[in-house]
């Protein structure tokens, strides 16, 4: 008989984390999914990468790392650990959906770059915006970790469908998580 | 603070499913596939999809239908709930990895093409082979689902990395679930 459920979840730092109660700008909701990101390669609880999800005035929607080793579990990416925990507390699957009474837009900051999982994803979760630290080329030259294929235009698919989207933020911060992890010879997967 | 913990599962029917204790070629593991998503359908506990895994040998790995809605969670897919139901049965992220002992090779059967979430994740997820009932533009005309954008080559993308693809594999009955559910007018998300 096939087995009927998973369970996965963040690690037990998060619960004593010092979230703030508003992230006012985009500067400051990626500086969290970096802080995220650093704090699980400090503790060991996961891969070097972090996403967090806000309503439109910055208050905070939930929070993801990296889990994949731990919660045996491919699927278990920052984003969609974020998107999961998100949608189960909110009861509905679609962020943005006003029965959720979320606040819109309803904005993703990630650490890195979405891989071709989390990327797909991001269409289904319910954003308005995604906010992104590192670039792909960052994570596969500082980590080697695969980011998969992408349509050739992936930007404008995400803006054509509602998302708006900004690269580069605090690029050098989330580079610095990446590049540490790559050093210590962290395992890719 | 954000919630901590994601559960999801599959419905309590596929507990009493009579499944087989070997499905010996592809047409087999696709039926097996689409009989899931007749099922869920029939029974009103999710989407018009079905996805199962199999080992070298035929035998069953895991199986998933969509839960999206019943789970709030927008990455309950068929294909989804299949790979970390069987990886967390197995203890392991990576289902063709030696260390899971399963018999190599790992194959994905599904009702329908993945959408773009679900493709990307086939990538991580630990497979050989992928097997597909319906075709993107059946699912898009016959139920109005979105199913993403995809790289252009993208059977040529899993390819290179070593995951086989066949296609159309008793697809008149992959399209009838589909069609059934359409002209019920399930909702689409």
């Amino acid at each position: 008989m096939p087995h009927a459920e998973v369970r996965l979840s963040l690690p037990h730092w998060v619960q004593s984390f010092a979230f703030a109660p508003c992230y006012p700008d985009a500067e400051a909701q990626v500086a969290l999914a970096i802080a995220l990101a650093e704090r699980n390669l400090a503790e060991g609880t996961g891969g070097p990468f972090g996403a967090a999800l806000f309503d439109g005035a910055g208050r905070l929607l939930g929070v993801g790392v990296n889990r994949v080793l731990p919660e045996h579990c491919s699927a278990a990416h920052a984003e969609m650990m974020a998107f999961m925990t998100a949608q189960q507390r909110l009861g509905g699957c679609r962020l943005n959906d006003p029965a959720t009474g979320v606040t819109a837009p309803v904005t993703l900051a990630t650490s890195a770059q979405p891989c071709c999982m989390c990327y797909g994803a991001s269409f289904w979760a319910g954003l308005d915006r995604m906010l992104i630290g590192a670039r792909a080329e960052d994570v596969m030259r500082l980590t080697e970790f695969d980011e998969g294929p992408l349509p050739a235009d992936w930007v404008g698919e995400l803006e054509r469908r509602g998302i708006v989207v900004r690269r580069d933020l605090l690029r050098e911060r989330a580079c610095a998580v990446l590049r540490r992890y790559g050093e210590q010879g962290g395992p890719r997967y």
